[in-house]
């Protein structure tokens, strides 16, 4: 790395690339980027991450993040609370609620077991899942994590811990992509999606 | 845009993708990695470019960054005061001062000519440059752009604009590069790189 011309610059670009991702060049762009701006420019961006994480907290119910002790979702009394779905992080309740086809409520896991990073099943927020499962009337949990490895363990590892509970336990339909053309789905997807075929009628719910 | 869960973790995730290069999901990547540390990181995270921001000005002759309002480079007595070496930008500084080849002062233009993106000129720091060199007894001046379009416009501008002060000016070599190998060198490269071929005996200066 080449030497930095002042301290300042030195510690800046430090924490710029300490973001996962961010490499020591990509970072020392970014810092000149942001001498390129005024004083208040500069302020207002730092204030924001400051800021966000002074108020953010995590909602004591589902590990959401949320700006109060529990979170709107856990709060919304039209939302089914006996229908719980397992996610890996916050980005999936994103991705899911951006969906608009589920109203029961979430459980973010905060990560999946992975013996190859370290993380273990003591890690992950599964205690407090199955206190929620002991302590209301759940009716079903839904397993909605990634199709990886990691994912599939994780799911392995709920599974049993859960299935003596009274509760439903399903996981995400594996199948063909929505835009996919046959030809270059992998064999596992398509297998599976020949294998757990719906009806036709069902297929047109969009 | 998936809805965010909080106009805080929003704005945060609007000012990490107004950094050039930086999309609003790998913000949103960046944002919640910040949300796993505690207050102190991130306190000193966001610290660190707003007092960057505040300390540090620009070099009032050189127009590198520094921390005093004259640069380490411009006050060091050791360097030789009349051979000015005219870049693009601070990275630039930094790339040729880490070659540890160069021994005389610098000149940020600040950018370069590019009609495209709308820099003209009077955008550039090229008035203080004929002004050093109208006010001080300069020897040498070394136009160290890139070798694209706009570095060699910027190039021309600067020839003409310099010509009739009495001083020498030279560009960087163009060759082939250490370690390339020939039959992938462009033919432009390689053509001028016959043109101006350099005695052995110069050659085996590393």
């Amino acid at each position: 790395m080449q030497k930095l011309p002042s301290k300042l610059v030195q510690e800046a670009v430090d924490q710029m690339a300490s973001l996962p991702g961010i490499g020591r060049k990509t970072a020392l762009r970014l810092v000149l980027s942001l001498l390129q701006r005024n004083e208040e420019e500069v302020g207002r961006f730092a204030q924001a991450f400051q800021k966000m994480r002074e108020e953010i907290c995590f909602c004591s119910v589902c590990h959401n993040i949320s700006d109060r002790p529990v979170c709107m979702i856990c709060l919304d009394n039209n939302r089914n609370k006996k229908q719980i779905c397992v996610v890996e992080d916050v980005r999936d309740v994103m991705a899911i609620e951006s969906t608009g086809q589920y109203k029961g409520v979430y459980h973010v896991l905060g990560g999946l077991i992975s013996p190859m990073n370290g993380t273990g099943p003591g890690d992950l927020h599964i205690t407090t899942l199955i206190d929620r499962i002991s302590n209301h009337d759940i009716d079903e949990i839904i397993l909605a994590l990634s199709a990886t490895m990691e994912g599939d363990t994780t799911n392995f590892y709920l599974f049993r811990k859960l299935k003596d509970a009274n509760v439903e336990i399903s996981t995400l339909a594996r199948g063909v992509s929505v835009g996919d053309e046959l030809e270059y789905t992998d064999e596992i997807t398509l297998g599976r999606s020949i294998l757990n075929r719906t009806p036709f009628e069902m297929s047109m719910n969009r």
